[in-house]
């Protein structure tokens, strides 16, 4: 529904504001707090295996000359750097591999921006687990609402929602915990949507992972402006001249404000089990099933026979592939590390992966035909062995999305597959504990402090 | 025109990046040289004059204790800070009194966001006069073209231009600056184009004098990635997802390419001769003619008729008013500055010039009539003295538009009318000097240590 702007919705930047500041933890239901730590778990994860992406070094290089006093800490990095540069460089590392949360009400990634910003803060200030935690909730509610009401028209107009509404959630969750009026709120609001931008043609450049850094960054921005009286647009979602009718064709405001405090979009958030494009994840997952239960060995494999709904093979049917990139768009490659290795996690992403000579061979040995009785969350695969033998798995929902969720456990194994690329097994283990108990410890900056590398002097 | 994204121009952000490399100074044509000269003047004046404003006291108190290494300086102001910083600040204080430049193209303020960069560089690196007039050149046309591409449809959504496309001029500028390849000009380009924001939403509060401000400081941090390689989609311009097709339901892309080195944006710029809404000018424009004719005195004036454009009535019909921001929409108010003070800058929009009360005299004896046969550049006056004698003026282009451009002298005028706000009138008079002489001087870097408040030691 197209809302005329500013008539039907009249007072929906300032209704949001003034929730956001009233809300108390007490009244999040516990089911939703255990999420919150969830997508906590899982952002961290991420931001570990960003870590030493290139795109990372290359943002502390060029902008690390003008960091402010260094007050703060990148997560899983050396440098000490200020706060907002520390956002910046947590959003490109946590959003670097494609391997962060989806909220499949806008398909936008909501974690990193909000995580980002409150992590960069709470290394530099000291933050209680129990306001870090009420901040990321409230700033995720924020932004996935924005997201919602806006979807699909902002999105299909080529906007990268992860950008454009993540700015609004880094802006509430900072301008939460630093105390903010409703009337500097509604300002935090109005500079978030201000700076709100991120194109979609960045995808397949570092440009993409730039946008949750540089939304994390400038909420926070926006929030600290707000504070000292910089004001703003006072109706920045619903005015003529606003958000929501700048960057969407349709839009719907209420819902940004309908069942605040009742409905909550993290109880909606999902995990990707896997670092590669998610129409992949059925083949992935049925490869995986068999390797647990059949164990065959790669050189027993005869055939690998796919079918899979016919968009897999628009976008995933590269074969002839020697670069770890090239296997996230490659059907067969997932379906290959499945039955090689069993798990298919950044490491299955690697260059050295993609030509490992078991892998290859399997990759090799396997066709897909696209099916239009199957949907983007299922998969058939049969593997034919040297001797005759065919091992079948038909999966009907994808793991990971919103019918078979990871489990806390599948959550802490992605954790430590992509943790391994920056920090000694041992000090992950602390940190995935240290991260599920996030919302009871004193100060959250022990936890920024247990996530940097030990090798190098504190 | 709306072309299909991609095929008929198919290389315009490669295009424009490999002209802004490849480009001479010597090829720029003496009269666009001048009228570089004339923005430069412009803009520097406004930054003065708005460099007290409460709107860049906030943003340095907000921002200052993040700001990098204290290298750079902002314009007219006695805090050292980095240059990103600076450059926001230059922004803020160049574009909050709605007094700097227009281009007739796409109603976009074009200086601020380039000069705004440009002086913050020069502020903390060495550059040479004709290094920066050049760069100032090359930003201004890269950006005035960007904006002529989308405009109207893109300002008609609600963008406003001086933030959206001043992005780009500023990563242009700082990119030519520091010497960037073809290639890395390309992500400069996308890196721009993926934060391209500012709603016109934010009008009527400080957030639109922080659209050209931060336009500036993410220009120059997308040219500081670039260098270092940080990739950025490659078809920001002209891709199906890129800035124009996001942005603007319709546009042309080929006025970004056309006649580049031929044709040149800088000719058509204008400068405001007051400080408020355009649709005033005539009318002042005709009280002054009136006032420098025969210097009624404000006693004299028994009655002032007004016959305007109908939309001056609708925009600024106050005529009971207190403060200096409300004089702004009121074109009584304009016309009794211009009879009883014989100027209307900035000093004419105070809250002590609102409530003059000579001014509130002549104001209360005024009235106007909408005639629709008068032209929004176009004004009739009548004053009707006491001893019966009435003096009538009919302008028929109002000064400053591009058929009556303000003269060097009138420009100089207007400088010294704001910088009497922030500095002593011999230093003013130094510094008009060397704005006029930057092309020649070995390091902009004195003009900006020239505009520093003189009571406060450097």
């Amino acid at each position: 529904m197209n809302l005329e702007p500013g008539t039907l919705e009249p007072g929906t930047t300032k209704a949001l504001a003034a929730w956001l500041i009233a809300h108390r933890l007490e009244d999040v239901p516990a089911d939703v707090r255990h999420e919150a730590l969830r997508a906590i778990v899982n952002i961290v994860g991420c931001a570990i295996g960003g870590s030493t992406h290139p795109a990372v070094d290359i943002a502390l290089r060029a902008l690390g000359p003008f960091s402010g006093p260094a007050t703060a800490q990148p997560l899983a990095r050396t440098e000490r750097v200020d706060p907002m540069l520390a956002s910046l460089v947590n959003g490109i590392s946590s959003h670097v591999h494609d391997y962060d949360d989806t909220t499949p009400g806008n398909y936008g990634h909501p974690s990193s921006p909000v995580a980002s910003a409150l992590f960069a803060y709470a290394s530099a200030n000291p933050v209680n687990g129990r306001d870090f935690v009420h901040a990321f909730i409230l700033g995720f509610e924020a932004e996935s609402r924005i997201g919602n009401a806006v979807y699909p028209a902002h999105y299909d107009a080529g906007w990268h929602m992860t950008g454009t509404v993540g700015v609004f959630g880094a802006a509430v969750s900072i301008g939460r915990l630093i105390g903010l009026s409703t009337q500097q709120m509604v300002w935090a609001i109005g500079l978030a949507a201000t700076q709100a931008a991120g194109l979609r043609e960045m995808f397949g450049s570092m440009g993409k992972a730039f946008h949750p850094g540089r939304s994390a960054q400038n909420g926070y921005a926006a929030a600290l402006l707000a504070r000292e009286g910089f004001t703003a647009g006072e109706r920045s979602l619903e005015g003529p001249r606003g958000f929501s009718a700048v960057t969407a064709a349709k839009y719907d405001l209420s819902k940004i404000t309908r069942g605040l405090g009742e409905n909550w979009d993290l109880r909606v958030n999902t995990y990707k089990p896997f670092p590669c494009g998610i129409v992949n994840h059925p083949t992935i997952d049925a490869a995986i099933q068999i390797h647990d239960e059949h164990h065959p060995a790669p050189e027993q494999i005869a055939a690998v026979r796919l079918r899979v709904a016919p968009l897999v093979l628009d976008l995933c049917n590269q074969q002839n592939i020697t670069k770890g990139l090239q296997g996230k768009f490659s059907v067969y490659h997932g379906a290959a590390v499945g039955l090689v290795r069993g798990k298919a996690g950044l490491q299955e992403y690697s260059d050295e992966a993609v030509n490992d000579s078991a892998v290859r061979r399997v990759r090799e040995r396997a066709t897909a035909v696209g099916d239009s009785s199957i949907t983007e969350d299922q998969a058939r695969l049969e593997v034919e062995l040297t001797d005759g033998r065919k091992l079948t798995r038909f999966v009907e929902q994808s793991i990971g999305n919103l019918k078979r969720p990871l489990t806390d456990v599948q959550l802490n194994a992605k954790f430590r597959d992509q943790a391994v690329f920056a920090l000694p097994p041992a000090q992950v283990d602390r940190l995935i504990d240290l991260c599920w108990r996030i919302g009871t410890v004193d100060d959250v900056g022990q936890l920024v402090r247990a996530a940097m590398p030990a090798s190098v002097p504190v």
